[in-house]
């Protein structure tokens, strides 16, 4: 590894190596945001899709069918397909209810109603199933469109777990598939099938992205926890919004009866005072929950990494490799 | 026709006709709306799905495949699909903001809140896509992600376009078109490509379908200013909740400046008085405009029938006939 590679962020070197490629992804979006009737539609995404988010899923896209030696069109159709796949469901995430503004959680809808969060989010649901129609793969429709619901079940399991201190690590992991990692490993998944590639390669491809996704997610919640002005994340977020995440659901597993009655106070009847968030923390140390949590998310990174070693050797493969390893860089 | 032809309405008569399909279409509703891991999906969906609505949508699809001679198994998944993506809009109208409350609109999301109507909807959605790629039919699905889009298109500009006194009948039409037509059209038409039908058949059941889901909601909105108790409707909904539906467009198009002053008061700054209903309709007579909108709401039945009548003959063909007078009886 070059000096340039070891301070460039894995995300910026794929982003810098599939420029050309994100380029046409980047125009298919706009075009296909578009709408010759409804002006309201480009209005509400283009802060989103322009904002220029990393971009990450499309990037995974590319990669994979690059990496699989695909040398057609529609990779370009599949990278905005999970594109627009996640910013429908970012503003559908934005759609609130009183209660939850109350609460101070933080309305990222206060720009526009929640009618809009939802038409403007069908509408790229649907210009998304029309991109993967394009493709003619039937195994690419079956493969999103059961992302798409996983993801569907994933948020609605999470709604309706929330603030349940019986919320196990299983349902949890199906939380964290239906938030993130259905949608990454259908992006690396589909990149394998439209380019041919044996069953075996595309289940590596898949296993890649689902083990990344809830690394990923497993670190974010961790540092929910942990984090620091380094990390960028505001300690206590998810528990002042009482969101049962690992390092919870793990320190409730090993909880006495009287920690018990503490999170059923906070956590199920959402009674917080002033020192809780401390005495949350000291109780996730002494169950020694952050650190197995930490454990979980390295062991999820490691299977991600050995996913992608069994793939053929390339600069891209080395590449997706280091993505891995990056995801648990904050917590390793 | 016999005696209890005359007496049964047509869409009865069609349910009774597809009674057995139908049964299959509702088992397999209950199978793939169910979600092992998110109770809270059945719960939802259940008061729409079982409360035993007309069922109009899944009938047409059935129908239309009978109808084409289709003896295999995958009308009973599209009309699920047609039923499926019909209800997930159900719950995305649902959605409401506080503002829309306040002008006392009906909420059908009391039961629910707005975060349960988005995602339970979403599931749907996945699962109407999932249910349409195992028909392995590429042709039906560019033409349900298309309706798709249309419908999410029309609902958004159906937004935008509300009190607005420039919408034009234009607009209008591609409002009705993704409020209804475009499930309608695509409910028909996709009967006949599972069926392998001959493109001209194919097109003749999508112009049906649009045809009648236009006359549909003409009547639907002629019957707003125009109800008494024997059409169970109430006169002033729309007018209440400023929607600009066809008698209104018509009227606008005809103001004089005092008209125009007054229309502008009531629809686009919503200040509405006692008396101004009964003005509004007044003006609407003044200018024909309830006359008028009748008329096109027998013209677009017309259309649904001249379709119809290009296939070949069959009791089927002439039930779906009677359907598309039955529809503009209300008002013939």
């Amino acid at each position: 590894m070059s000096l340039d590679e070891a301070i460039t962020k894995p995300h910026e070197r794929l982003a810098s190596l599939l420029e050309s490629d994100m380029g046409k992804v980047n125009a298919l979006i706009r075009d296909r945001m578009a709408s010759k009737h409804a002006p309201r539609i480009p209005e509400v995404t283009a802060h989103l899709v322009d904002a220029g988010g990393k971009r990450l899923r499309p990037l995974l896209t590319l990669a994979a069918a690059k990496l699989c030696g695909y040398d057609g069109p529609y990779h370009v159709h599949l990278a905005a397909t999970v594109e627009f796949i996640h910013t429908a469901t970012l503003l559908h995430d934005d759609v609130v209810d009183e209660s939850a503004k109350r609460r101070g959680r933080p309305t990222a809808n206060l720009l526009w109603d929640n009618k809009s969060s939802v038409l403007v989010g069908d509408y790229l649901f649907a210009r998304s199933f029309q991109l993967m129609t394009e493709t003619g793969s039937l195994v690419v429709l079956r493969i999103l469109s059961d992302a798409a619901a996983t993801i569907a079940e994933g948020e609605v399991l999470q709604m309706t777990a929330a603030q349940d201190l019986a919320t196990t690590e299983d349902i949890y992991l199906q939380v964290v598939r239906g938030k993130t990692a259905a949608l990454f490993s259908a992006a690396t998944q589909v990149g394998g099938v439209i380019a041919d590639r044996p069953e075996n390669e595309v289940q590596a491809l898949f296993d890649y992205g689902d083990a990344l996704g809830i690394s990923f997610q497993i670190v974010d919640d961790l540092l929910d926890y942990w984090g620091s002005e380094s990390t960028g994340k505001n300690i206590g977020d998810d528990f002042r919004e009482r969101k049962l995440t690992l390092p919870l659901i793990k320190a409730i597993a090993a909880a006495d009866e009287e920690e018990r009655a503490f999170w059923s106070r906070v956590i199920e009847k959402g009674d917080q005072r002033d020192g809780d968030l401390e005495h949350a923390v000291l109780l996730l140390n002494k169950h020694d929950a952050l650190e197995a949590t930490r454990r979980d998310a390295l062991e999820w990174s490691a299977k991600a990494k050995t996913a992608m070693q069994s793939l053929p050797a390339s600069d891209l493969r080395d590449l997706l490799i280091d993505l891995s390893d990056y995801v648990v860089a904050r917590v390793s």
